[in-house]
């Protein structure tokens, strides 16, 4: 019996949280709640989502435009096992003793504090340690980008430092209200709340994050340097781990993808592919000529999709609450369902050494 | 036995036109070609199009990185019908000689001078006109806007003057070095060449178009001001109309579309539905509140989608020039094949009068 | 002896109206007022300009970082003649009554309601009739543009119908919060807000204002169709015309100026010149160019520089109000002093007609 | 007697190097070189600065057009001691020959390859080893903004590794057609050229570099992460340094300065005073809460004004290579004639040691 699952809010992540969950062979998704009838409520409509209304939304305002409404937030609740909340930050916390009281678990994002869950989640890299969890909260895009990228690093090289600068994007392509501009916004903070959050997932790992937000919507690029305990016998092999990983995307030189804007582009070209995979870029985006290492010294570029770089990880967050399966097996499954499983061999791929042999 | 079709130039638009003609049950897409290896080769192979080589283009650097080769552009000639060419501006020109020479049909793009054709083609406006030719160029994607609302609006109420200011994006989506990045451009000739270009489909239409590039990726929008022939009752009676077109797409104002950036989501959110739909808006966009009527001054806006809007068209010029349809009978076809179709009634849309009662 | 002016509020427009004040030979800075300390109230200190405290600012968050104090707005309003209200939108009619009751004259902007102050105010519009004001409203910036314009081509040919498309910047240079980033969005109301305004000028005026807002910083331009009542002998008659015209600049095609990039550019090569003129372009910018005549209907593009083109009008609208000269002498003595005084010989330029044989 | 100094290229960084030469007590400005007329040729003729016909030009077009002309480049080299080469990236190498053959010095800018002078040069960094030099190449904006913060933190704390993400802008405000509009583009080779460049001024230092293009046109940001050979006391004494440093501008967490829209409007602010002072940034920009010591690591960002930030170091550059004066000197007459002279004391500032002590 499939898990049944719902899903609260439903814009940028929540969409695609529920579109993903509906994909999975062993979930079901029950229906999504918002407090306001748009299109992307008509959205939920067409794609058969039960449509309910959520917090002090009017269901009349709903009927009156033609999208049906299936009940109250709180009625969904009581057709559920688990509610993902995608909700705007802050929300989310707010929704919490709602979730609690109506015996239901919760998925959380990352725009909320750590302690609004048991724990952080992430699939590359703890899985197994949010097995059975009540609730989790899925970390942001930024630091989800960076958990991945230390789960394929850490175990093979070991790292003494890893040092992070975050470009970010100012809006995402569906907004209109959000600037700059034309303008640089450095995050005067230093570190950015982005080191700290990926040892939610990585405690002992020695990070630094510095961020600078800029005018644009596609994706975040982080450049990376890391400090590596061992050194890696040449750049291949970075490459080829990379290759070799779920959820992630490594550009040839041949393919021309000079920046973010071939990569969404990529992303456009691949939709519909496989079953109607989005739009979107699930995966860590890296490029082969952007990846160089020198010693103990990496260095590579990554570009983060915002908007869909959480989803399979609030799939496999429930599979881990729920104890459906084990992370690599979530993980395959998800990918599968979403059109981005590897298909590329593994040979050549440099092995995991224990974790002890890191610091 | 469909039509067999080849596609010369697999960039914005030869791609889109490529899937679309996939999808069409009396057409054969035979294969694409293309001078260099890209991401987009890539696509090509993955989407199972056999890829041939153009121009100088070396087969050998496609097959050294992986992508077979199925013979050169002469290659295919031998094996289609109808060619669409879809290379660089002016290209296309230059490969007139060549389709001719193979005994091959021909269809292009609006960046090619009128005359690259028998005749210039809009699926609205003049199918009818267009049947039988062995070559038809499809308007640019600008063109192509003015040219449905025209065909829309003209036969109704008569169109005494239409005067539109073109916002053009000033790059696509997918490009990296067109600018401006801040700062408008206005076309300083006056009128820009897309009112000539409209009377290649509507010779006595008296039009004057203005334009200016914007920083922006997503979409052009026109602002248009028509001095009708005949005053409609109301506003609702142009926006029924629109409503009623194919083609077009008019957003009510509870679905909370502001612009262009909710627009292209609101594409985004529709791909994949409907046997694959790309993220491509192939409509003409207006808004519900964005349409006003005064006796017989019509304002309204209208947003084009600059990769997409013309693909639809490309299918039916094909039509047309094989006389495989009518005009009703493949826009049907067409927008059906690619999930683009109007669902909605057509009640309380305004009759068309005989065109001979405006001037 | 000068009258004695304040300027409440120091943001965009409020520290460029105290400046422009500062070098009239009859007007008298007496000191500005604003609410928090920041890197602008520093510019006042560095200026010399006396620093008032607004509102319910606290004085010791200024004096704290060293910006000493000379008062609060009360005080200040025991100074002067006149405020100049440069306050954000809105906050001008909360502090009418203020200035009322101190029995001080007042300007308020664009931002305002009409009904805020006696009449709205242009300077080469309608000088004569706000002559002994004792509160005028400056016109917004792209009210401004228009009212400019209409008061060049009115008199001279006639107008039956004024129509513009303005496509509007997204914020200021300054501004890192306000987008879009990537998109166009149409202000839906048809018309804009902006034909009403310069009817407050031109009472009689048939205007039609449609707008859009685009992401870029630098200036709004405009798209201008006018049926003339009189058909002028050719374009050139035009460019005269404007050429002639204080507060006009039209670049001709040899300067190589693409579009508002270029102007800006113009407009920061030329600061520091006569006596400090401000990188600023206070002037209607037009493009030879783009100036298109024909038969009746004329076409033209012009650049309106949002930050500064209410500056010499707030100006003058001061010395309107306190009857110091007549409107030409008043223009003409501004832009002296700002440093954009006309120098072209006016030969050539048609005759201005009685306003009577306009409709 | 003045040091006679010619400008050949008219455009963003030459027309500001003239005005900068043009205010200094024993330079003089003879002329400045263009190849066409624009507006920026007359803008030169406006500031009185006679102007020379360079490469193929043709006077007659600058005549025609009403822009006196002076003679040609060769002219000019007959007139001058030193020519200051401002053309487009790597003409300059092709007119090293024309100099050297007039017996004219020359100064060249960071487009440049390093071999095009005898030496590279930065104020900050090494002037007194650039003296007497008969050409000097000005590093890039860029390395410029390195060399100078080098420059404050080696000789205080010793240097042991110093790492760069440049934040660069896409294209300049005056331009219309660099990109991208929406994206962002890595630069894919790492390191990026200015670590190598910046070893060019101090060729021991242990630097890094790796960039990103962004879609801006205002300003670089610089994330810089430094590990120091030893640690400062705290934050407070880096700041104390960077403020104590002529072309540094650090500003206050109370100044409101969020981001390189303030900056430069800052800079806008600030035209015009002390004697004219353009819209430029010429200094290093730092934010006090942008700047974070930990033990010997230290972070902290800067804000890099490519169109200005070289301006006052080709003045500087003159001198070194005439020996007009030593070092401190020449910075603080350049910087007292520009308006940018630091006015601020010294007190509280980490004392330089000797330079021997760092690695």
């Amino acid at each position: 019996m499939p898990v049944r699952v719902g899903v609260n809010g439903f814009g940028t992540i929540g969409k695609r949280v529920a579109d993903a969950v509906a994909r999975q062979p062993d979930l079901k998704l029950v229906g999504v709640a918002k407090t306001r009838p748009s299109f992307e409520a008509r959205r939920a409509v067409d794609r058969g989502y039960p449509l309910f209304v959520a917090g002090a939304g009017d269901p009349g305002k709903f009927t009156s435009v033609g999208l049906p409404v299936a009940g109250r937030l709180q009625d969904l609740l009581g057709q559920v096992d688990v509610m993902v909340d995608a909700t705007p930050e802050e929300v989310g916390r707010e929704n919490r003793a709602l979730y609690q009281s109506a015996g239901v678990r919760a998925v959380f994002q990352g725009g909320e504090e750590p302690d609004v869950a048991e724990a952080s989640f992430n699939a590359l890299a703890n899985y197994e340690a949010c097995r059975g969890k009540r609730s989790l909260r899925v970390v942001s895009c930024n630091t989800t980008g960076i958990a991945r990228a230390v789960a394929v690093v850490e175990p093979r090289w070991g790292v003494d430092r890893w040092e992070v600068t975050l470009v970010r994007r100012a809006a995402d392509p569906g907004e209109s209200k959000r600037g700059p501009v034309d303008g640089i916004v450095p995050t005067l903070e230093i570190p950015s709340h982005h080191g700290p959050d990926a040892r939610t997932i990585f405690p002992a790992l020695s990070i630094a994050t510095v961020a600078v937000v800029v005018p644009t919507t596609l994706m975040h690029v982080h450049v990376n340097h890391v400090r590596l305990h061992r050194a890696p016998s040449g750049t291949a092999e970075l490459v080829a781990a990379f290759r070799a990983s779920p959820r992630f995307h490594v550009f040839a030189p041949w393919e021309g993808v000079e920046g973010t804007p071939q990569v969404m582009e990529f992303a456009r070209d691949r939709a519909g592919r496989e079953g109607g995979l989005p739009p979107d870029m699930m995966e860590n985006i890296l490029w082969e000529r952007g990846i160089s290492v020198s010693d103990r010294d990496a260095y590579f570029f990554q570009a983060i999709h915002q908007e869909s770089v959480v989803v399979p990880e609030n799939v496999d967050a429930i599979r881990a609450m729920f104890e459906l399966a084990d992370g690599p097996t979530s993980i395959a499954t998800t990918d599968r369902a979403l059109g981005i499983a590897r298909t590329a061999p593994a040979s050549e791929v440099p092995p995991v050494r224990t974790r002890a042999a890191s610091p």
